[in-house]
Formats: C-alpha cells, structure tokens, sequence
C-alpha cells in the first residue's frame, strides 16, 4: 500500500511501457503504447458505434470472439487513427497486433490493438513495427511505466489521464486502475476517446463484459460518448486474476458488488478527466432530467442542451442564462409547454409555471461559479431521468481546431 | 421599375416604419417595426416547433385563425423576447396587437404580433405603448421605411436584411419584398428568426399559406431553422391583392408558378443572408447528401455535420480535413459502413471504397476557399437526399456569444 494511487502497472501480472516511433513529430513525445498480462487475462471491450468505424476496433472485435475473451496484451499508437484507410488499414492493424503478440509470445489474435489521431493518413509501419519492439524491450512495472503507458495515447490531452483504486473483493486486495484519453467534448461525436483498465481480481469474461458495460453507462456515456462516437472509441478492460479472489462468474456471487464499485469509480473519475480536459475547457456543467416520458427523451432534453454553444458560451461567461436552458428544452421536448417546466441554476429555481422566478441577488453568479455548474430540468409527464456533463466552449477551443496541426 | 431592390414598401398597399422605442440602450437602434397593409391582406405564417414558444407566437396563430387568414398589421419588436414571460407576457402581446390596431383603426385580432431578443424579461410595456404610437405617426412607403422597418427587428445582425423582386403574374406586375433578421447560425435552434415578407399578388389565404410553407421548406428549412427552432421563430407574409392579377386560388391557377418563383427566390435569398450572418461567420458550406435511405436520413445526415463544431473549425481554417466529414456521417447513417460512402469536395473525390483518393495537389486548398465551400456526400441505400447550408464557427462567435450584452 501506498499513498500514490495505483497505475496501470500496479495490479499484480501487469507491465507497460511508452516509447516514441516517429509518428508525432516531437521525439519527447511517446506514440505507442503496449500493456501486457504475464497470464492469459479475462478481457471486455466497449467500443464506439459509429459505422465508418476504423480498422482497429474491427481487428480487436474480432480477436476478442476468436479468443474466447482471454487477451495477453494491448498495443495502441497515437498521432494515426488508421481510420478511413481502406483494406491496407486492416493489414497494418493486424500486423500491429502480430507484432505484439511476437515480442510477449503470445498469438496475434491475444492482443487487442488501438489506434488514434488523424483520420485517412497511411499508417506509418516501418516506425511502428520499430516501435513496438521497442516497447516489448521497454516493458516494465511502476510508476515511470504507468505514464509513460498515459502519454503514448495522449494526442491533444492536456495531460496525462491515470486513475487507480484498491479495494476488498471478495476477502482479498484488489487493485483497479486505468488510464484514458481524450478531449475536444464541444463534439464528443469527434473526440477519439481510449481507455485500458487493469485489474488483478478474478473475473470471468462473460461477467468482466456485464460489469464494464455498466460502469461504461454510468461514467463514459454520461459525457455524450455513446451513441455519438468516433470512429476509434474504445474501452478495454484487462483482469489478471492473480488478486486470489473467487474467480467472479454469476450476478450473484460474493465481490461482485465490490469489483463493480472499484471499477464504476476508475470510469467515472477518468471519465470526467476526459470532460475537464475539454480542448480549452474551464467549466464542468452537470444536467439532469427527471418527469421526462422517458429515459430517451431525458437524455435528448439533456443532450440538447449539453451540445448547445450558447450555453457553453454561458458557461465559460458565467451568464447564469436560464432562457437558453428553457429554449433547448423547448426543442425536444415531446409533450407540455413552459407551464410544466422548472428549471433549477445551482439548486436555485430560476424557471417555473411558465415565468421566471426571483432568486435573492448574487445568488446565480455564485451557481455559475460552481464547480460543476448544476442545471436541474423537471418536467411532470413520466418517469424519464438522465445525467448528463458537459463542458464551456472557449477561444482555446476555436485556436486549437483552427491550428495547422488538426 | 428601378435599379434599387423593391423594399417591404414596394408593393402596393404597404406602409411601414421603424422606430426606437427605449427597449434597445442606443437611441440610434430602432427596437420597433410596425408593417401596415390599407386592405386586408391575405396573410400566411410558418411559425416556431419549440414547445416554449413564446406568447407573441400563440397570440399571431390565434389572431391568424380568427381572422381568417385576413390581417391589416405586423407590430414587432427586438431586445426582448417576450418568451417564458407567464400570462403578463399574453396579456403584453395581446396590448401589443391591441395598440397597433387602434392606430390604424383595426381589429386586434387583426394584426399579427412578434418579438425578438432576450428570454425571461417582463416587457417594457410604457415603452412599447408609446413605440407603438410613434410608429403609427411614422408610417410611409420607400427606400427610409424599409430600412427602418429591416433595422427596427435586428438584434445581433450584423446589417439590415433585405430583398426584393418584381414579375409578372397572371399578366399584372407582381411585387415580393421581405426583411428578416437572424444570425447565430451556428446553433440555429437558438437563433430566433424573423422574417417578414410583403406582396401585392392577389392570392387567396389558402394558397398564400401553401406557397410560403414551399418556400420555407427550400430556404429557412435548409439552414436548420426547422425541427430545432428558437421561442419566437416567425415567417410572415401579407399579400394585398393590389397588384390586379386574378386571385391564386388553386392549385392550377394561371400565375401560380410565377408568384411561387418570386416568393422563393425571396426567401432563399433572405435564409442565404442569415447564414452568412451566422454570428462572425466568414464562410458558407453548402452540404448535399444523396443515397441515403430516406430524405429523413439524409438530412440527419447533412445536419450531424452541419452541426458538427469540428467542421465548422475547419471551414474557418480552411483545412479540407474530410476525415471529419466520414465521422460524422458515420454517426448517424443506418446501414452500411465505409465502402458504401463516397465524399466529395468541392467536386473533387476525397474519398471513396473505404479509403482517401487521391487529389491534385492544391486542388482542395482551393476547394476550401470557394463560396460556397461545397461537400457532396453519397452513400447507396436509398433514394433519399437532403442540402443543408451552415458556416463556420471562429473567434468572433466566442467573444459575441461570452460577451456582457447575451
């Protein structure tokens, strides 16, 4: 036990390493990342659902089924998201992961593979063949290792996303930790968001995929992730087994609970690393729905809301514009008028029965300031909730998407 | 004839004025339009979807109903929304209509009523009133009417919108002139739009109301006005029958098509003025779709990269980053995957059978800089097509949208 949180490294049967092959220009700047298990490790994905996926997710997908859901390793680069790369992409996805599963002794069909950054752009394979091997001499545990591992997959993060928590599961430590990737949330649809977990508990694949599924809900699809996603979103989860807990297989057995704990806090906590990071984002907003029809129409209320830049604008002003939360409502809203809308800035009611509702003075540009900034949307015609965070728009998003190197 | 544009005024029967009435700080900004026809005219309205319209719109489709479609009067004012205002902001709008009649000795729910700018406020009623009775002192036809009536509902525009065009119909000289106001397009479903169009056509309310909604359809509608509208989103048009053509009453009518050309011609040309108007925008894109599976599709299509910030950072860059255009059709197309999608820019093939095709060299750097920077995306499911106009996003729309006055 320690008082740094745990890395990637830090659950037992796990080495990573970081190094840089050559895509991004920077020589400081790792570009390939390869996290290896000493065992075959239980293995789940989550990965994006956008038809014009990329090569990669395609490649990992398949290896997963081959597998049986027993992966040996991850290898993943940064600068190339071999995406709208025809059936080259798919070669040069495949040899990544043979030439992965050569360095560790492991067969191609172990190793899930990962790519980010430019969409369309040939991938570079002499450096990333020259880079893996690197990676496979390079491979170790620790905390040098944990970031390194971080920023081979960082592209326009702002810094290193790590998380990592220890817990009891089922009368034995457990480790969980993970690291991700991933800004730009003005577009979530655009942002290429990574993230590796693993762990050492015990866990069947079958259960590993229920419980990252929901961890995944609860954490990565609250910050607009889901249903609009990039061509490369992934979510991987690694579990060793070597923590000697029962191996968790059913609903029911002891230290499910616990595991999904440990795992719904590294998602969540990495999760809103990805929305604070935002490109150029200052502000975290909170929005909740609830009396929608349904859950659906919760998180399109939310969602439209979420997207709007003038509200994003209102954020990073710290404009407590309530009129453009009722507008955004308004939008999608299957059902009622302003009459059953209330409108909550920071726990003040600021919208209520069709009018505006006096709040003492002061008391909104202090909700604008929290951190996160909460917007509460009630309606009365059903049962629907939905959370949803997003972030402020900003001139340094305009300056980064605009910059040559986008 | 003459060289100058006809203006709001320009059809026979029409009087109009524009005046500041103290809702706007700058006594130099008219705040106050009032647009007066000597007959009754036949009068048309497409008006907001948004749930939360506000009291002016449900006051104008009440009035248009009780009237028959016959109106003497548009009274509209900017800075103040009269949205989620409760039942003061009915009774507000109803004084409004209430006023305008009495100075122009008609019924109240004779004329139509419209209000732009901020959402939540009470409306300056002493104002308003008095406004509303300089106005009616100010009313005349020509070239200052027009302009005070363009400039009386501008909020963020950037100028005075205004267009007009003259023809024949059913053998008589036909006059169609409008002002609008509207800019933010970057996020249209919070820009409120108003648009007001004048005409001496003799056309009964019937077929007046068809013929705008068709003329909506190909313009407003296709710079993502509809389906995702503000509070107060108002399309209107009085036609005074002056011009001495025999009333269009049917669908086949002699000088249906003639007045329908003239009415498009005018609107699109006034929706092509708001988009270019988008707060700070510099470029227009014009996105067409074919081959998707339903025109519904393809205009979700068209409107998931219209909407898309990323894109619209690339307009301003002027980086022909098509990858973006691949992600974005891939988060909402229904079928298929990247060998079904074909992308071109500025007629130039970037993309096609899952992967980029090669461009001469300086060909898409080009492509980036016509007006309108044009995207051609076809898939091969369907049948269904959809063009939908946006522009880009840049600094200017942050500091106009962060700004103390929004």
């Amino acid at each position: 036990m320690t008082d740094k949180l745990p890395g990637i490294t830090s659950p037992k049967g796990f080495e990573a390493a970081g190094v840089h092959c050559g895509i991004k220009a920077d020589p400081k700047k790792p570009d390939l990342t390869l996290i290896v298990c000493e065992t075959a490790a239980s293995a789940a994905a989550v990965f994006t659902q956008n038809k014009m996926c990329a090569a990669p997710v395609i490649v990992s997908r398949t290896h997963l089924k081959e597998s049986g859901g027993k992966m040996f390793a991850v290898v993943a680069n940064s600068g190339n998201a071999n995406a709208a790369t025809g059936n080259q992409g798919f070669v040069d996805a495949l040899t990544m992961a043979e030439e992965a599963a050569e360095e560790i002794g492991a067969e191609q069909n172990q190793v899930l593979v990962c790519s980010t950054g430019m969409i369309g752009i040939p991938m570079p394979m002499d450096k990333l063949r020259a880079g893996i091997e690197a990676a496979g001499a390079a491979l170790s545990a620790g905390p040098e290792a944990d970031l390194a591992a971080a920023r081979g997959i960082m592209t326009t993060d702002a810094a290193p996303k790590m998380f990592g928590v220890r817990g009891e599961v089922g009368g034995k430590e457990v480790t969980v930790a993970g690291i991700c990737k991933g800004a730009g949330m003005i577009a979530p649809n655009m942002a290429t968001m990574l993230c590796f977990i693993t762990t050492d508990a015990a866990v069947s694949p079958k259960r590993l995929q229920a419980c990252l599924a929901e961890a995944v809900d609860k954490s990565f699809n609250t910050i607009r992730v889901d249903g609009h996603t990039s061509t490369n979103d992934t979510v991987l989860c690694l579990a060793s087994g070597l923590a000697g807990n029962d191996e968790i297989k059913k609903k029911d057995d002891p230290g499910l609970e616990a595991f999904q704990e440990l795992l719904d806090r590294v998602t969540l906590e990495l999760a809103l690393k990805i929305v604070r990071d935002g490109e150029g984002a200052d502000k975290l907003c909170e929005i909740s729905v609830e009396g929608a029809e349904s859950d659906k129409e919760a998180r399109a209320i939310a969602v439209s809301l979420a997207d709007s830049p003038l509200w994003k604008c209102a954020l990073t002003a710290g404009h407590p514009n309530w009129g453009r939360i009722v507008c955004a409502v308004g939008n999608v809203v299957s059902e009622g008028g302003p009459d059953d809308l209330t409108v909550r800035l920071g726990g003040h009611k600021v919208f209520a029965k069709g009018k505006p509702v006096e709040v003492a003075k002061g008391a909104l540009a202090t909700a604008m300031k929290e951190d996160p900034i909460r917007v509460h949307i009630k309606l009365n015609h059903g049962d629907g909730t939905a959370l949803i965070r997003t972030c402020d728009i900003n001139h340094k998003y305009i300056t980064e998407n605009t910059g040559a190197s986008t």
